[in-house]
């Protein structure tokens, strides 16, 4: 990157989609040239915040309760084949290994899609007894996809990131209690870490995880008001303890399948949205919790400013913080540009008067205001910047996506909305079971938006109708555009 | 594992392997009825010292210069054709993905064995210029293997754990350079963290990585005596930067292929050494550093001892130690044994007497020496052992690997020394160029040995003759039988 000048000249607000396109590349994200379709390179910067988004979704997880694992990436096609729902939506999209050197295998092998089926194979081998649960397991790995659809990198690929829980429990109560837990460790990176507002919704019948009994997912209202779905929670019921056996002896002395949960947080899409919901015409802009450069000192040439800066970078990794001296031949303007475009989230400029009056000044990368303060509080400065800056960045996405929403009483009103620039629609809705499937077709058709689900926590109707068959309603549903 | 008394019955003296294959099963680090043969499921216990040698490579990798990239796991077959050698060396070997969903591909695709072919084609499309030079890039990845010898968990399976790091230079001496660094990362994580004294070793020619002009390598010298190869550098010339055409306009305005190298440490092979050169016949004993629990305490039933236990459990966890506090309605006398076997380093025991003196009883799994000190005393006590517990691993280690070795100066000497029990004998040699490869082949048909390589430091012989052709010895080397 140095030597060559970033020009980055793409307005986010009326093209959110060329914005996305140009930044991951400029600012070398990824690189999606290599040669087989759908799969992209994780360059230096992308990795460096995947591998602190993985720390974040790790730690919570394993505050939960969970250990990791790691499973093999190959899953033998009878594995696929025992749960019917499952094998039926996951076949037209799984690559299969059928050789190894000149010889063909004597099974085809799966790469895992997800990894339901690796997973509870051991699970009967592992689970005896009631003392054996609760068993909450993950695992930090890549997944892979035949995608038929277009692909979009970090967003829908052939190969994405993401850690995988799979539990497994004596009781179904205990079972559902996992799927708050899952939403309270996607809430809790997502929002509090990485400034990212969640609906978290329950999914409708028609759109749940082939082989689960109710799928739960947490969606990000993206820049152009589509709703990009970051993380899932699968209540599986014994559908995959039945087809896997897998029995424990519970303390009444009976033999009974465990109850089952799965838990898939998208790594790749985590990143994708917290470019694209932080990002701004000047560049990218990271949250300072797993940004690659927390802070860049820049030099403005004089007396003693050297020094001075080499101190506060010192200091700065000192106490922990990923800090960066550019002490390149660049000019000042070139580097604030460049860090700028490059969303390292503070700045400290450190010139002659600085120096003389030992102070620095701090430039903000999300307001760009600036402010001078005394080295001596420097890290306290810091300190109180690394918590207010996620919260500023999570109550800007949420100003943002609210710019979105509105409520609708009838599919009239919402393509009214649509035309005024609302995306997401709240609505009274009959069903989430089958019944409600028609309902949300005639939606689909007129508005081209798509039922996402009902919010985990929201009230229920009392005696509003739905807006397509005027049934009563018994939930209601956000509709919008998805990824 | 609660609840399930752990019987551990096997001399690691007298049958090695029965004791590996016993220890790394019911220590619950793998299970290997996974079904798909060569593929195992790494379980908890495991994943975690992963994770932490894992953090150490990354590390220091880092510290070097590398940064952390991802590539796609798919690698086209023509990108796998351009080097020659390369091909030949791993296509009898490397699984072959042929279908998506129902319908066959239209090209083979493999899943990574080693990535050079992944890597050097994004080469050719971001080195340009001599500024982009050195790149030092690596990622932390499985790769896949379809081995025909036997596999054995961790050691030689389908589907192992490494780091791979891919280096462009601009000069064959910098290239050089880099083998040298990468002798300091594999000594530094193996030797200095771990425990693990190695070998490093410049291989024959007849032995190298194919694709390369000169490999190098680590090997461990297990308990069998004989040597397991954890790390290995390749100084790859131009032999793929002419195959790829990865060409940069160096400051002279010409342009220039790059010199590459390309290391790999093996993290699953790091995880069998470090189990198997420290465990002994009580189980495991993991060095404190990458050890999943490195303090437990356990309470001795008595007055305040509940609470003074959970104080100690505190204070070691706000110190940054991984501690666990045993607080089941086991016997105290189970649970030494337990941990023991799970090899914890060190021990905490808190009776009646130490809660009334204020005091700790610690005890050392390695020598299984106890000691009582002030509870004021813990901390530096802890810090101290930390440090001293992986300089006694590392002594024992490496008098227990000494005590295999001898020098012989001829194939008859080996023999008889074999007999006393030597395994790794140092020789003089003719030559580690392809005219020295009959040399090998006889020693090899008559000992059942390899030529390892001559150690990367060591002295040339002056007048002496190789063992084998009695040609002046051009080398010292190493001969040993290999896993």
């Amino acid at each position: 990157m140095q030597g060559n000048k970033i020009t980055f000249n793409v307005n986010k607000k009326q093209d959110f989609r060329e914005w996305y396109n140009e930044i991951i590349r400029k600012a070398e994200l990824i690189d999606d040239r290599y040669n087989i379709k759908g799969l992209i390179v994780y360059r230096p910067r992308a990795m460096r915040v995947i591998k602190e988004i993985y720390k974040l979704l790790e730690s919570e997880l394993e505050k939960k309760g969970h250990e990791p694992v790691l499973f093999p990436l190959l899953i033998p096609e009878e594995n696929f084949q025992k749960e019917a729902e499952h094998v039926e939506g996951f076949k037209a999209e799984t690559f299969w290994v059928t050789m190894g050197g000149d010889e063909p295998l004597n099974e085809k092998l799966a790469l895992r899609p997800t990894s339901e089926t690796a997973f509870y194979y051991m699970y009967s081998l592992w689970i005896r007894g009631f003392s054996d649960l609760p068993l909450r397991l993950y695992q930090s790995v890549s997944v892979y996809r035949h995608e038929t659809k277009a692909t979009r990198p970090l967003i829908r690929g052939r190969e994405f990131l993401w850690v995988e829980a799979h539990d497994a429990f004596a009781s179904k109560e205990e079972a559902l209690d996992q799927v708050r837990s899952d939403e309270e460790v996607t809430k809790r990176v997502l929002e509090d870490y990485l400034g990212l507002p969640v609906l978290f919704f329950r999914r409708p019948q028609w759109d749940k995880f082939k082989g689960a009994v109710d799928t739960y997912a947490a969606d990000v209202i993206m820049p152009d008001g589509s709703c990009l779905q970051v993380a899932s929670t699968h209540y599986l019921g014994e559908n995959f303890s039945r087809a896997f056996n897998v029995v424990f002896t519970d303390k009444d002395g009976k033999r009974k399948f465990v109850h089952q949960t799965c838990y898939g947080p998208g790594v790749s899409r985590i990143l994708a949205a917290l470019i694209s919901v932080h990002g701004d015409n000047s560049g990218l802009i990271f949250p300072f919790n797993v940004a690659p450069i927390q802070i860049v000192v820049v030099p403005i040439p004089g007396e003693g400013v050297a020094e001075y800066s080499k101190n506060i970078l010192e200091k700065l990794k000192q106490f922990g913080f990923r800090a960066f001296l550019d002490d390149s031949e660049d000019t000042p303007g070139a580097k604030f540009y460049k860090w700028e475009f490059l969303g390292v989230p503070l700045r400290i400029e450190v010139g002659p008067i600085e120096v003389k009056e030992g102070k620095v000044t701090l430039a903000d990368r999300l307001t760009k205001k600036k402010e001078t303060v005394e080295l001596s509080k420097l890290i306290e400065y810091v300190n109180n910047f690394s918590l207010s800056q996620v919260q500023r960045l999570r109550n800007r996405a949420k100003e943002d996506a609210e710019h979105f929403m509105a409520y609708a009483s009838s599919v009239q009103e919402i393509k009214e909305k649509l035309k005024e620039g609302k995306k997401v629609f709240k609505v009274p809705f009959c069903s989430l079971e089958l019944d409600g499937t028609n309902c949300a077709e005639l939606i689909e058709n007129e508005t081209g938006l798509e039922v996402r689900g009902e919010l985990l926590n929201d009230k229920k109707p009392t005696d509003e109708k739905c807006i397509v068959c005027g049934k009563p309603a018994n939930c209601y549903v956000y509709i919008a555009e998805a990824y």
